[in-house]
């Protein structure tokens, strides 16, 4: 085995300063006063904070607008508008899925991001195209960060014919993860749509992560619908709920709810919404549900705000959730790390001896104050390679 | 008149590229190819975007805890317990109002902030300490900031006897606005808490600013009881309510609330808060009621958020009120800018010929980019002169 590098002087989730030896993209050796293997580099850690690689669990990597002119945006208030204006504009904005999604890969990247779930546009307009820039970028960018594709229907799937089709091909293709959308409030046909995407599911042995805006007692129903197919199929642990917002209700509704997830351990994503009601980390967590989190699309026609920071992310469910104690905003942080892992079922994730060396080495006294202060002074390692330092890539954007 | 700065190639409001001419600390000339007068140092603009100095209309210069050790924050949950652990543990802390406001003002600057509104305690315990403290700010800082005092009973005015007497003296030290806070939920006694701080207002013919945190119909009713009193003692356009979470419940009930504050040019101030009912800015400014923000108290026993950037609260303004139109994250500006200046009632503010030069240089091809990206490369101007660049201010903190 060659030793790749020695990493001294940092301090695990803001504990003892230690050394890391990597070794083959593994953290092979945590202790104090490691000694350098013959011709290896060694790296000076200053006493800085190391946390594990941030995981993107939820974003839209096709179609960020991320390096190209500003897009002022003038869309309506309606999700369909936002859905349609999109899908029309796509081409004519030249929003490449190759090219944009290795942008906002590079940009995750050198924000600490180690691990990227992506849902992607299937619809008849633009066929596969979202799906084989993805995967392009996927395959090109390795090195930097690990990806993973959902099959996204993102303009409806029953309401457009020839959208289920397109699915089926996108499992075909190799995505990783079956998508859906707003069963009721989309598509009209909750069963229709339900059933259809459990179907592709089966077909191909894939979880389900399905985008749930519904509010209220609507979504709850759509929730308890995906409850009943999780549990009669057998998908225990295989289903993740995306925004989920009807879980921000009134806990006398929401509550039973909570414990049929935690009962399945269907997984809930949340952004930390600042407009809009939110599932109860705090709560959820408790239940033991696991929680991820994602930036969602990131400077794209829907609305400009994000820079595919996951610690800026950690801060914003920091505040939608009112979490204020140094030992809340470690939940925050592992909603963004650990929890999302957990979601993607990431292998060897952490920061311990024989985990992979994925993780990021950044200034602060503590945890939360790494979140609150999210210092551009960051080093992310990538199996074992250091990929970025100081907001600088190891690749360059196409 | 001597000429002080001729400021070439800039945006203001991201519109067309303009010079800049300053003189005596305003801005006497805005046109193209400005002829240097001479002697007079000219500054690259870049083509860079200019908006007004950013008005940070509500925090708590005196008890950040900016520059001092972590604090870990294991406080309760309730707004008693947070009041309650600050005014007990301020000294074991050392937390000198002196020292962090001077800390956090020289922060707020180097951001692009060119005035401050600060509520400042004033308790059994302390006495005048925080108003001394940051009055010795607010004199020593005039050439990067200016400052103005709301005396504030943080731990409740009636419920701790002897706090009328300190806010009196405080009014009588200089304070240019009298506080107030939660009359039924801290003071428990709505009409005596209301009748007294509109005394003092009377007394010493100075405006209101009051902390307004109860939720609903209690809030509701403590707006109800302020309307009354303001429109009985006259005092139209010298009433500012902060927080206004009650401003957050249905529009049945908010609405015609929303009327009477227009009528009565009563101000609100919201933070955009994530986890909390929050008045809508948009509906608000629509109705001609003046909005302004502030990032709160930041870094503080309260909690651990904050950097005292306004352009990121317009962000958090935008992110609350769901603004993602370009025209939209121009009125989350406008109440970090226009509106808050209103508030203050700042004379010669604005960028125009004749204005005060304060305002902030900074990259952006438009002003939502600006607001999104928050590029910490900011040249930030203040009575004619750079201040601060790049993060840099030109005082030190102490």
């Amino acid at each position: 085995m060659t030793a790749s590098l020695l990493l001294r002087n940092v301090r695990p989730y803001a504990g003892p300063a230690v050394d890391m030896l990597i070794e083959n993209g593994r953290i092979t050796r945590i202790a104090s006063g490691i000694e350098a293997p013959a011709g290896v580099a060694v790296e000076d850690g200053r006493g800085e904070i190391v946390i594990p690689g941030l995981v993107e669990a939820h974003t839209h990597l096709d179609k960020s607008l991320w390096g190209l002119p500003w897009y002022t945006n003038e869309v309506g208030p309606k999700l369909l508008d936002k859905i349609d204006n999109e899908r029309e504009n796509k081409k004519r904005l030249d929003i490449d899925p190759a090219r944009q999604s290795a942008r906002q890969s590079i940009q995750s990247s050198l924000m600490g991001s180690t691990h990227i779930r992506s849902h992607v546009d299937v619809d008849t307009e633009h066929g596969l195209w979202g799906v084989e820039g993805v995967m392009a970028t996927r395959d090109g960018y390795r090195d930097i960060i690990d990806i993973e594709l959902v099959a996204f229907p993102q303009s409806g799937l029953l309401r457009r014919p020839g959208t289920l089709e397109l699915m089926d091909q996108a499992m075909k293709a190799g995505c990783e993860i079956v998508g859906g959308l707003d069963p009721c409030a989309i598509d009209r046909d909750p069963k229709g749509h339900l059933d259809a995407v459990f179907a592709l599911c089966q077909t191909y042995g894939k979880p389900l992560d399905i985008h749930l805006h519904e509010p209220g007692e609507m979504g709850l129903f759509s929730t308890e619908l995906i409850i009943e197919r999780t549990r009669a199929l057998g998908m225990k642990g295989k289903v993740t709920i995306s925004h989920a917002f009807s879980l921000g209700a009134e806990p006398a509704l929401v509550d039973p709810v909570i414990e049929q997830l935690a009962a399945l351990d269907i997984a809930i994503m949340t952004t930390g919404p600042a407009s809009r009601p939110a599932p109860p980390v705090k709560k959820l967590l408790a239940a033991g549900v696991r929680v991820c989190s994602g930036n969602d699309g990131i400077r794209d026609t829907w609305g400009p705000y994000g820079n595919a920071d996951m610690l800026e992310r950690a801060m914003f469910i920091g505040l939608r959730n009112n979490l204020r104690r140094d030992d809340e905003l470690r939940l925050a942080l592992d909603v963004c790390t650990t929890e999302g892992a957990k979601v993607m079922e990431i292998a060897g994730y952490g920061v311990a001896e024989g985990c992979n060396a994925d993780f990021v080495i950044l200034p602060g006294e503590t945890v939360a104050e790494a979140i609150v202060t999210r210092s551009p002074k960051r080093r992310v390692v990538k199996r074992g390679k250091i990929v970025a330092r100081d907001g600088v890539s190891i690749r360059t954007a196409p």
